[in-house]
């Protein structure tokens, strides 16, 4: 049995990574997942909010959304709604938690740092695509930073790598990176944020369909591993060149 | 070492389930995981959303909140403040797929369940608290339903209970159940929800402090099936009684 | 001519009041009138909003809401709906108002009271218990505040209790404390709120079907204040247990 | 003792009405009590809002605002900050009322009135003002209604007139017809809605300062019955004119 | 060809400006363009915003309302809905440049003006009106800014005056102040600011119909300029008055 | 004198189209004006909102957004203000009536397009990029329309083409396509949308500093004429690739 689009079960789609796509930002990456795109920008803010100041420590946080023609069917911006929905919220809390698991906030310093995660173009995990491409332009930014003299020469701000990836039981079998067509077929459907040391950050199993047994979660749980391992790979060659 | 309450790692707190406590829904909880309480109140309408009609399935959600002085510092309303925030959102869409898992929606028929579950008093723990506790006041909605005529004599919209229980790493120790002062300490904290028979639902765990392995990860789902089979016996007992 | 629950004319419904009942506020009250139940929170903070700040005065205020599903039909939330109703602003008001007229804000210094009441159960006047059982909370608040030392050892900051009980005419007939089977029904509804001292703090008295006259506005004043003295007499044996 | 501006205890300020103020609405009164000035607009529509339809009864409504600038200090408007205040809502209710307690909704049939009142200017008894011309444009909307063939000839949908005074106790002596400068001093605070045939719709006394006796409260009815009378027989002669 | 009120393509409408209406503002001008009335208040605050301070300039802005009933249908309120439209925005944008352009913001001081123009009868052209009364009421909020000497004596916040006036192009034919059943059937409309020296602030063409060429923008222009002269020479015989 | 990036006073900036760049929408284009991006996306529906249904004529709307760090400084969303500000609404609504100043909206049936312009990058002129993009977005999904069978085979829903140019005064000399740095000193900035035969769509000129006279008004309008032949050549020859 292949996939739809001729992978295998534990292959990724083709996952491409442009370093410094915004002229604007202090840092950025334009990640694709296969069809899915996902604009992250880092920006860089010396300071802290209010409850923050004189701790010496400095604060991570993320925002997501997608364009209103993303999708295959056009959704309402939640800006014209005048609320944010909950699927939003979740994910936009995710990716701040992930990014911060790898950042030790006291080499940070009173500085800020809000990524933003816009889908350009949406064909499943999107969270995970903006999860991984973050970690890009963090990285940017936090070099940005030091560049200027707002983070130390020698702090680390940065203590692991950080990449996500879905996984997901499709009749019957464990498949890795999932694309919208799988995506809605799949009876579990499970993300998983893994560090580049292979540590586990979140991972949040559903049973959209029937519920699943240990067994499964096991399968998932390593087919996820190795897909977080060739994301961080690439995470590594894209900050290296 | 015994915990600040005297438990052991495995131990629940003290569970309670006053069945019925409502005069006015059609299935009602209130449930306490040792201070934590919360009110489950499920409300059964003949009938479904516009955009399910004429399919033949019916329909359950649920929604979360906790009353301003729930908690130990007293916190705005969300009506107040005009908008539901993040963690609102995800609890309530959280209750809402875990009682879905267990529901046959042909079963059900075009008949609606809204599931509200209040907190009362918050000690650690609300969302597996609401998610034990709207399961009871579910399968008496729908027992209401079927008394109605609006549930067939035979159908068998109930595949299965579930329950929900907290597990989370503390000083590098696996513990069941996590009361608020537990909570805040906790490295790596999951909410695991299972099934009577032992299934998961949704397993979400998060490390708030250092990243977990693939062991800590094991000895954590170990505890949670424990906790959610104690669970489950509860529930029968309640419903039986 | 007897009422539906077997109750006279000038009978209250049962009333009882759980002094306590959280553990997590200064002070608290679960109140009863009949099977209407009102949770009424008391949180007491040292200092004042800006606008205060220096004057040497404290500040008292109060939120009601309900639980959706405390109404025979489950109600939309407020926080859900993203406004909060006409209603509910006009009895948080009145509550607030009717604290304030006991209260010497000198005496309370530079401290700060929100009482909370939210309705667990409704069958007819949710506002009237609100107010009976949120001076409980308030005074028992206030007492922690004096422990702590934020009030004088001396300082008299009640200056009177407080009490509110509904009336109305029904098929021409004055009536104490209307149950919701009443309320619908009742050609004239009034809110009486009196002090311990048997003086009013608000008289809301409005024509729900034909107008009303003087006679019959003085028949309800009577009423009032003959419920308002037993519901007095149950808050001073409440605080005094 | 004279008041501040030469007036009796029971003289009204000057009261005019501009009777068809607007060009645009079926209804319309400017009125002035004082310096107070309210636009009143009665908007006639053929129809009721969908839940109303086929039971053979009308609609009433009201809405009232104040400019920005129809105070001493500018207000924010309620449309900028996105929701509306209690007191806003508060008002809008009363008007409401008032209004629906001399119409016989079965002889208004199946049509809507929404009255709307917008304060200009304001001195103090803005919703008495309100009431008191929204009483005149609701009576020419109904005329209008009438000549337009919506309302039957021999209908009757006005089963009385209806208007509102201010009263209240400064420095302990009873008042009619509060300015602001009287109202911010005033002890306690009534607004009365009384009909052409001298009965209550609303009463709702409020002890802003110290609460308030039996002897008191029936000193400020008799005034407010007298000042009402006075109103009355103002409406008579515009509505004659 | 004549006009539907008997105009030539180049007359305003009447226009009256009644200074001084409001007993509240600093400054204020009840404005009509024929049926089209607004009431426009200034309102002079000593003091500028917090992210003004210290700069030693001042800050102009302005705010539009249309009253509910001020058109032949009735519209809802932007405070019941709960968000401003985009109309609304625009012209509340364009009230605040035009005024801003005559105004010297060094020789202002910190001092703030706040306008408020709110359309109590519409019938076409209530931004032109709107800024053209607004400049009265401005001019005389300077004065009494001068007055209480927040302003200094010989200082000269205002560099010239601004009207404004719309134009459109009717089956082929410019025409001048353009009331709404022109308004309508414009296939062009433009709305044009001038200064009291013939300068232009605002040039805002749409083609509502088909696209203009040059020859007719020209045309337009021309008549805007005459009606803008018009205008300038009532603002200053008003305030001279 | 040469510009800050050394064109001449009369050049466009560099402006590409890539034509076809979403998968998701029936017509898009990422336009680039510099370092200005505009991703536009034209979603076909075949049917109308309720209010034109039978009418026989189709609907084209736009909405314009930028994205949180496309600008220098990071801005908040607006979903998450939950207000969408006036500048946005002013731009949507220009885009909208620019491009249904082309549509022949009986031609174009009972369907509906909407236009999303959301800036990825942001360096002056969005809105003139973002309506230039549009045109070609829209182009193509006509014709998928046509291609479906929603549009007749020999209908003409476009009557022309539209795109839209910025010009301004800085230091005294009129130039075409300011770019940020531009924009920001320019005493008079001018958005001119015009349509392939040279017409007007849209003139809408605004004195930032100084007010501008005829004159300069007419030397301004000879550079956006210019300038929007060149973008029409463009994007008839994307439209023709």
């Amino acid at each position: 049995m292949t996939r739809h689009d001729g992978r295998e079960n534990n292959d990724l789609r083709e996952i491409t990574i442009e370093r410094g796509w915004s002229k604007q930002a202090e840092g950025s990456a334009l990640i694709s997942f296969g069809n899915t795109k996902v604009l992250c920008t880092a920006s860089f803010t010396n300071g802290v909010p209010r409850w923050l100041k004189g701790k010496g420590t400095g604060w991570v946080t993320a925002e997501y959304s997608m364009l209103p023609r993303s999708t295959n069917d056009r959704m309402d911006r939640e800006s014209v709604k005048g609320r944010i929905g909950g699927r939003t919220h979740e994910i936009s809390r995710l990716i701040g938690r992930s990014l911060r698991a790898v950042v030790d906030m006291k080499a940070l310093g009173e500085n800020t740092l809000v990524i933003d995660c816009d889908v350009l173009q949406a064909d499943g995990g999107t969270r995970t695509a903006a999860i991984t491409g973050a970690y890009v332009a963090m990285a940017d930014a936090l070099e940005w930073g030091r560049d200027k003299g707002f983070i130390g020469k020698n702090a680390k701000p940065l203590i692991d790598s950080v990449a996500a990836v879905s996984v997901g039981i499709i009749d019957g079998v464990p498949m890795l990176d999932l694309a919208y067509v799988e995506d809605v077929r799949a009876e579990t459907d499970m993300n998983v944020v893994v560090t580049g040391r292979g540590l586990f950050v979140e991972v949040q199993g559903t049973a959209e369909g029937a519920p699943f047994d240990r067994n499964e979660l096991n399968a998932l749980l390593d087919l996820a591993l190795g897909g977080g391992a060739d994301l961080t790979a690439l995470q590594v060659a894209t900050l290296a060149s």
